[in-house]
Formats: structure tokens, sequence, C-alpha cells
């Protein structure tokens, strides 16, 4: 966890505003849920290895006897817990208030999540989530729709040129069918192919073969990367190129929604649809149903956001299933590597000051030039005014007034700093 | 704790818009520490009866025999706490950045804290607060600029008229030794001298006769009360009028200090200064150290904020004192009072469409709308249009077209809703 300094933190409040403003463009509303939910719903199997990282709130009023009860089950020590993710909070958060919202429900959060990893370089336990999702539609309007949102809010951060890599769970199942890996065993083979980026085809067989997978379906595996044409080029996303990188038996409908997610994102951006199809996307999270999806730029190696639908997830909270699908945009890992300049931009001014100005004088002369828009700092002078200046200008001020008792209010001419 | 729907979510954020921006423009930096602190800051005894109050998060990885050894010193349970206050996470924050930032450094902190208070109505678990600081400045300066910026931000809010209610601890205790309350005696009596609104002067003599206060101090009290003159005019605050209300003994400095902020304020303000002197103001916090303040306003009976003079407590740690004074609006107690407009007020469009209209056409026309700045949301037709179109109307929308299919995109014509 880290303190945000004013100057970073302005900086990635400029970032959240943009992210905000096109968000609510593309017709998504914020909400807000508790940091803190219920411990069984945090642990009810749907977060994933996250549910292991979460922060756990100690029961309140425990005296030593329920300690020591708790020793024999640990669940007693802890009723609530920091939120790890936005997604299982939304859904509870839906399930609640269903009857109040849209049916068809588009959802922004902006919010910090916490998990309690071994601390590392570059990686906070609490850090900022952007999550859009739309609740309520099973059609590939869903996935269009946040995909060109998100396209359009990286675009407003300068982040241009960024692509989709897209597959579907439902494509992932089917192939490992058709190669022959046993229903049981897939979930473990997917947790494998995960890798394949970073290990590749041979690693990929070599760490099924030693997992004492199907050796049949790993031989029909092998041959099938092997046989697998080059990346699609970026936008190449019709049925015939997405049906060269699956094996049969994968449903007509499958590819069906991933072409009409293809072709409505083309539409939404003006030419060529930035998608590219992966059979071998997996994304960790088990709780994906259908289409899934990654955000990959030029400028980086990571991804820079990610989603999918999880339509079996609200049904855990309401009783009833309710499609949904999302996109969370990795913050932390966009927001150094854009720049947005500050659009308030009123002029910003330091008045300098000798100790004997009195008090009310310079309260006025503060006061008369926050009336006329600016952002005013008061600075009683030191030995070195040249730092003095010079911090003000890093902290962005752009003009300063030298105040000597006696000046009347208003009378000030703030001089260009720097 | 609750969750936050889009309206109440948008019209908290613009009120919050509106705070930043006026205390942006009295010369206060927006900061951010984590929400969770370490257990024995929290504890250290500086946050009063709130330390009670904490939600205190589980220590991880802690097995059976851990628990079981926890029984007996509970602090091995929780090594790390949710903030109670904005406060001591500030101090914290100067302590370990002081080299970072300006000698006198304004911070804005807007962010939630979390008490275990019982469940009531209107009080919640996680809560705004809005704090500003101005940390490095002993002087009336200090407490100036905080009462002038928050006047502006209710102003700016509409809640112009608002008065400040103010003492000095200072003042309090110098009053207590005159009347001969024993030093060890003095907190105890403060805690009933603050119910003084709620029970009378005959009220406060009993409760401390009750509490076997010592006898002549408390009868020398009640007198005090009952010779006292009528509360004194708003902007009424001239050394002579602060010393009518005050016994002999209270030294001269406390009273000049009073009288220069009052005479900052009044020039920042532009006329009379809003303060009223309170001698028996206490506020409940023990780490207050000199001038304390509430803000009270006609609409309400209650304080809309407060805050006072800590110069102690940077120094627990720091290790060394630095003069501190705080400022808190109670942003829970002022978004319900106030309406601020919308000032983005984009067009904003429902587009309703059958559903044989292609995704593709559907993503097309949204995109063509919201490139000329409109916020979109699309919808499906349903039997009742009406009902529909109420409900987009409800959330904010202005208008609506309805899309047919084949449509070029660019050629849809709004119409005004309502």
């Amino acid at each position: 966890m880290r303190d945000l300094l004013p100057a970073d933190k302005a900086r990635r409040e400029r970032v959240l505003a943009v992210i905000r403003e096109r968000y609510r463009a593309h017709g998504f509303d914020e909400i807000e849920t508790p940091v803190m939910e219920d411990y069984d719903r945090l642990h009810a199997g749907v977060g994933g290895d996250n549910e292991k990282l979460a922060f756990n709130v100690l029961r309140r009023g425990l005296d030593a006897d329920g300690v020591r009860a708790a020793a024999e089950d640990p669940a007693g020590l802890s009723d609530l817990g920091l939120r790890y993710d936005l997604t299982v909070p939304l859904s509870r958060f839906y399930a609640t208030h269903r009857g109040e919202l849209p049916s068809v429900f588009r959802a922004v959060q902006i919010a910090p999540v916490w998990r309690a990893e071994r601390p590392q370089k570059g990686r906070y336990r609490q850090f900022v989530q952007c999550d859009i999702d739309i609740i309520g539609d099973a059609t590939g309007r869903a996935e269009s729709e946040l995909i060109a949102a998100t396209l359009d809010a990286l675009s407003a951060l300068g982040l241009e040129g960024a692509s989709v890599r897209i597959n579907d769970r439902r494509a992932l199942d089917a192939m490992l069918e058709a190669f022959g890996f046993p229903e049981a065993a897939r979930p473990a083979v997917l947790i494998t192919i995960d890798k394949l980026d970073k290990i590749g085809a041979a690693g990929v067989a070599a760490e099924l073969r030693q997992r004492r997978a199907d050796e049949a379906a790993v031989g029909q595996l092998e041959a099938f990367l092997g046989a697998l044409p080059a990346e699609s080029a970026r936008g190449a996303f019709g049925p015939a190129e997405i049906r060269s990188r699956l094996p049969e038996g994968v449903p007509d409908e499958v590819v069906d929604h991933l072409v009409s997610v293809g072709d409505a994102v083309a539409s939404a951006t003006g030419g060529v649809a930035p998608l590219v199809f992966d059979p071998f996307l997996v994304r960790g999270m088990g709780y994906y149903t259908g289409t899934i999806f990654e955000i990959a730029h030029p400028l980086v190696s990571y991804s820079l956001g990610g989603g999918g639908r999880y339509d079996g997830m609200i049904g855990r909270f309401l009783g009833q299933d309710v499609p949904a699908v999302g996109f969370s945009i990795g913050f932390e890992r966009i927001v150094d590597l854009v720049e947005v300049a500050d659009r308030a931009a009123a002029p910003a001014v330091v008045l300098v000051h000798d100790r004997d100005v009195p008090v009310a004088e310079l309260l006025a002369h503060k006061a008369a030039l926050v009336a006329t828009g600016a952002r005013v700092r008061l600075e009683q002078r030191t030995k070195n005014l040249k730092n003095l200046l010079a911090r003000a200008e890093a902290d962005g001020y752009t003009a300063f007034a030298t105040v000597r008792a006696g000046a009347a209010p208003g009378s000030l001419e703030p001089q260009p700093l720097g």
C-alpha cells in the first residue's frame, strides 16, 4: 500500500476523470458499494484464487473464549472482508437492487480493491480497478458496447492503436472435447494452456505429460498447435478466419457470436475491428462462461485489461441466472503510460509575504485573487526566494506576487513564474 | 454501510467536485493514504473514543496455534485496521513525507472512514469525510485560511449564512483553573460542560456534583454561567466582547490569537466575520491543544463540521512537534441539504431499437452520436414504450430516437423527452 502525494494524486484523478467521462458518454452509470462485504459472500468460491488473498476483518466484541473457540473454527474470527475485485460486489449489488435498475444495466465502478499479495516491485496491496459491466443482455451487443467504450476511453487517454484479443470459453471447451480431454481434466488443462505465450507449444505438451494428462489428447493438441497458421492480422475476423484456427466440433453459435461482436465493433470504430481471435486465450477466473478478452497495446508487452462473460455468477446471489459481461481496465498499468493535461488550468498564484504583513491583509489579498478564479497559495518569504518559487512551480503554480504591509487588496499584479 | 445507486452516486460526486474545486482554489493540495494503517498507530491513544470503534483486520497466515496464543494477547490477531478518521493518517503521512512537502503544507483529503458504530437511522459505518489541514504554521493565518476556505466551499454549495462557533482549549483550561478545578479533574469536567447546550447550566452543575467535583469550583462555575451575557451577535468578535465572556486569568495571547483570526476572516469574507465566540465550546477529541471551532447553519440544529488545532499529534509520529490545525466538513450531513446542477449537461439520448436491428448498425448509430459529444444509451423496445422513456428520463436522459434496420448512421434526429 502506498501514499499518494499531491502531484501523483492529481495525475491519477485527471486520468480517472477522462475514463469516467468516456464511460458515461457510452451510457454507463457509476455506482459504489461499501469496501467491505460479508465474509461468506467473499468466500463463496466465485472469486477464484483471489479469495485466498482477501483481507478479512476481525469480528467485533470477541472475548478470549470466543477467540479460543475460533481456533477450532477460524471462520468465527471474521464476519466481513475487504473486496478483492469489483465483480463479486457488483453481482451482490445487482441481486439487492434489481427492481430499481434498468432491465439492461450498464455499470461503471472505479474503486480500490485489496489483495494480500506478497510485496513485490510495482505491485500494491491496494490498487484501483475501473470496471464496466452490462447485466441483462445475452446478445453480442453487450460485448460490443463494452469493447467500443473501452477502446474510446483508451484513445481519449492517447492510447490509440490498442487491439482486443478475444476467445470464448465455450470454444475452448469444445476444442478440449474434440482433442479427447475428459471433462473433469479440462480445468487443469486450461491452467497449463494459459502458459502457451510463455512456454510455447512444446512446453505446454511437456507440462501436460508431466501432469499425466491423457496421452492421445495431448498428441492431438500438439499436432493442432503445430499446424496452426501464424497469428491473424488485426481485424481479420470473419467466420472463415475464426474457423481456420479451430478444430472441428465448435458449435456455429459460438463462432456466430464472435463474428457479430467483430462486425459491431468494426462499425463502432468506423472501419476495421481491432480484434484478434486467439483460440488459446484462457484468462484465469473460473467464473467465465462465454466470450473472454484482453487488451493488447504495441507500447507494452503486458495486457492493459480484460474481461469476459460470467452468466452464472449473479444467480449465486439472486437465485436466478442473469446474463452479465464485464471489462476491467488495469488502471495501475495505464496510469504511468499516459499524460493528461490539467484542463481546469486556472491561473495559480503564489503570494510571497514578509513576516510583518498582518494576517488580515494577507487573507484579503488571497480572497481578492481567489474571487477572480485563481488558485492561491500563501508563502512567507524565506532567505532563498529562488528555491521557494521553484518549489511552487513544481507544484503547478504559474505566477507570483510579493505582498507588502499596507497594499490595497486587489492591487497585486502577479508575474509569471519561470 | 450502504450501496450508492447511480442517481445518488452522481449527486454525491457533483457535491464533492464543488468542495474539491473550492479547496484547490484556496491552495490546498489533495493527497490520499491507504484505507488501512498499522494497528499500533490506530490504537496509540490519539484517536480518542474512535479507537474503540476501529475495524481491525485479521493478521494473515494465522494457524490454530496462533489463534490460541492470541486468546491471551488479542493484539496478536490483528496487525492492520481501517482508519476511523483522516487526522491520524495525515499525521503519519506528514511524518513519512515531510522532506517532500512544502514547509507549510495545506492538505485536502476527501475519503471514506469506518467506525463500527451500532446501526442507527441516518448513521453509517462507512462514511465520507472532507478534511483540510494546515501543517507547519503556528499563527492565526492557518485557522483563518481554513475557515475562509470552508465558508467559501459552503457558499459555493448554496449554504451561505453559516457561522463558525470558536473557542480555545487554552481558554477553557485557564477558566477551569480560575474556578478552582484541580488539573487532574479537568478532562472529566469538560465532558460534562460539553453537554451545556443540551442540559443547561443547572444540569451541568447537578451532574458535576453527582460526580463529586470540587464543590467550591462548581459553585464558581454556576455563578459565572448565571451571570454570562446573552450569546454574542454574529460578528461581534472584538477583544472586549471576548473578555466579557471569560473569567479573569485567561492569558492575553489566547485572546489575541482569537482576535487575529476574527480580523483575518472578516477581511477574507469582505465584511463582518461570521464568528461567534463560545467560551463553553469543548469538542470531544482529546488531541486539541488550541483553537477549536464548529460550523453552525440556520437551516439545521446540528453542526455541519468542525475542527481545531492539534499541535501535539504529529510529534507522536515524527518525534518532533509540528503545529497543525484542521477543519472537517461533515459531508454526510450536508450532501442531502444541497443540490448541485449537472454542469457537464451534455445531451443524453436514448436510442430505442427493435429486436431485429443488427448489432453492427446499433453500434454505428451509438458511435455517431457519442462522437457529437452526447451520452447515449441503447434500449430494446418493450411493449410499454412510455414506461421505458419515463425510466430513461428519471435517469437523466433528455432525448430519444427510434432506430430502424437499415437507417444510415448519423441520420437519426433525437426528439426531446418529456
